[in-house]
C-alpha cells in the first residue's frame, strides 16, 4: 500500500500548444499522494532504425529515453488520435523502448488519456496503442478510458485544463495504475 | 484498359539491409506492362509536426514527398510489422500526407507487402495500416494479402527476392491494384 | 450511371425497439431514385457451425440469406457497438456469408451507420467490422461514416430518425455507395 | 502463492471435430498443480438480445453460463480466427457475460489459444478478442501468446493434441495465468 512510486508521462504530440500535451501537465497536479511525476520528451528522438545502434548500443538520446522508463513503476500516454492511430513520434519511442537487451516497459501499468477538437475525443486512437504494447508486455488499466472531446471548451486561454469531470477521470486512471503496479510488484 | 498508370512504392523500414527494401526493389521487376514504378524515400521526413508548418506551407521535404503522391494512380506500401503496428516513419509519412489543402492519397487503390523472419509475415501488422487508410480515403486491395514469411529463405545473399510463389502474389496484387485504379478513373 | 441498383441493409441489433434497426428504416427514405433497398433479417440464422452444413448445402434459412445478399449490388450494415465490436448475430451472418462455393459479399461496396446512447456514436465498433470484411473482398466506404450518438434526442417516441444532420449524412453514404458500385460494374 | 484456483475454458468453435475445441481439452492435462480445470459450453446460447431479459433477469442458460464464469480465476480462450475475428457464438456469450448487474469476467486473467490449418494460428483473429475484453475489464496475459498453426500435422487421427512445443507454450501460459490472478487476488 505504501513505497515510492513513479509514473512517467509521454505526449505523443509535438505540437507546442498541443492540448494533449497540456492535458498531460494537468495530471501533475492530479497524483495520488507519495507519487512521483515525471513527463519525457520523445520529439528530439530519430525514427527507429536498427542501423543506428553501434555494437548493440542504442543512440545517446535513446539510451537515455529508455533509463527514464526503466526507471517508471508507470507508464501514462498522453496520445492523441491521428488518423486513426497515434503519432509516428509515439511509435518511433515506443520502438525504441522494445528493443532488448532490457524491457523497459515489460510489466508495467499504463494509463491512457486523448484529446481532440471533435467530440469523440481519441477514442478510436488509443485501440492501437494497446495493440503496440502487447508484445512489450504493458498493463493496460481497462477504465476509465479518458478521452477527453471539444478540447476548446476544457481548457483554458494558458491551456489550464479546467474540467472538472475531466480532472476526476484522470484521478481515478492514476489510483488504479499506482493500485495495480502495487499489486504487481508484491 | 490502357493509358499510363504510374505506382510508388514506400517502404517503412529505414535500414538499408531491409528485407521489406528489398521486396519492394524486386517490386519493379514485376510490373504490368505499361505501369511506371518509383520508389519514394521516407527516412528523411521529419516526425509530423504541425508547428513545422509556415503560413500553411508544409517544409520542402514534405511538399515534395506530397507531390510525389499526388503524381501517383496507386500506393505500394512494404510494411514491416513492428510491436504489430507500422513504423513510426511510415506513420509520420502518411500523417504528413493527409493534411490539407489537397488529399494526395484520396481515391487511390493501395497494397501492402510485408516481410518478416519469423513465420506469421507481418499478419498482424498490416491491419492497422488499413485502420490509418480509412481517414485518407486510400483504397484497399483486399487480396491476395502478401505476407512473406521465413525472410532467410527467401531472399539471396545479395537480397535479391527470390521467392517465386511469393513474386507470384505481388504479381497479383499489382494487377489488381492497376484494374481497381483504372475503374476508379472512369 | 444508370441501371438498376440494390441495396440490402442489416442491421446487427436483434432488440425490437432497436436504435439500429430505427435508423435503418429510416435509410428506406434517403435512397437516391432508383435504387431498391430490402432489409434483411439475421437472428433467426444459427451460430455459424460447419457441422450444420450437409453434403456442401446450407441450412435453408442460411440460403435465403445468402441469395438475398448476392442479389445485391451493396450493402448497408447498421452495426451497433457491444463491446467495442458487432454483434454475435452480424458475425455469425457475416461468417454465413463467406463461404464457398460462391461468394455473395465479395467486390460490392459496404457502408456503416451505427447508433448509440452515448456520444460516441459507434466510432470504435466499425472498425472491427473493417477487419472482418476485409477477407470478404468487401469494398468499404471511406467517408462519410455515420455516427450517431445521443440517440434519445434524435428518434422521436415512436422510433422515427428526425435528425437532419444524420439523414443528410446517410444520404451521402448511399450516394457514395451507388456511384462506387457503378465503378467497379464497368 | 497458494489456494484453490479455477480456470474456465471457452471454445469459440461449436464443430464437433473442432482443432480449437481439442486443443483445449488438451489443457486439462497441462494445469499447473492444484488448479482446477472446466471447460463451459457456449453453443446453446441464444443471440445476445436484450429483449429475451425479462424483470432484468437474465435467460437460465445464460444465468448459468454467468455463474460458471462468476466462480472462475481466471478464463482461458480457444478462440478460431473467423475472418480476422470471434465466431458469433463466443461473442455472443462474451456479450452475455458483459451486463450488470455483476461482473462475471471483470478483474480476471484471460490467456488465448488459437489453432488453425494455415500457418498463421490464429495471429490475426485474437487480437480482436482483446479490444472485446477491455471494457469487460478482463487482465490479458500478454504472452506467450499461443498460435498453432498447420493444425493437421499437430493432432493425431482422434484429435490429441500431440505438439510438443505447443504443449509448452500453453503450460508457460497457464502458469501466468495462475501467477497473475494470484497477485491481482492479493
Amino acid at each position: 500500500m505504501s513505497g515510492a512510486f513513479k509514473i512517467v508521462g509521454i505526449s505523443g504530440s509535438l505540437r507546442k500548444a498541443s492540448f494533449n500535451t497540456a492535458a498531460l501537465r494537468a495530471c501533475a497536479e492530479l497524483m495520488p499522494d507519495g507519487v512521483t511525476f515525471e513527463i519525457i520528451e520523445i520529439g528530439h528522438l530519430p525514427h527507429y532504425n536498427e542501423d543506428l545502434r553501434v555494437n548493440g548500443g542504442f543512440p545517446a538520446d535513446v539510451e537515455a529515453f529508455r533509463a527514464k522508463i526503466a526507471s517508471a513503476d508507470a507508464i501514462l500516454f498522453a496520445t492523441p488520435e491521428y488518423n486513426y492511430g497515434v503519432t509516428g513520434a509515439l511509435k518511433d519511442a515506443i520502438d525504441w523502448g522494445s528493443r532488448p537487451p532490457n524491457q523497459p516497459f515489460a510489466g508495467k501499468p499504463y494509463g491512457m488519456i486523448s484529446v481532440t477538437g471533435g467530440i469523440l475525443g481519441g477514442a478510436r486512437g488509443q485501440l492501437p496503442l494497446r495493440q503496440i504494447m502487447i508484445s512489450l508486455d504493458g498493463m493496460p488499466i481497462n477504465n476509465p478510458q479518458v478521452y477527453i472531446g471539444n478540447a476548446k471548451e476544457k481548457f483554458d486561454a494558458n491551456l489550464n485544463f479546467t474540467d472538472q469531470a475531466g480532472r476526476d477521470f484522470i484521478k481515478q486512471l492514476l489510483v488504479k495504475m499506482v493500485a495495480l503496479g502495487r499489486q504487481l510488484k508484491k
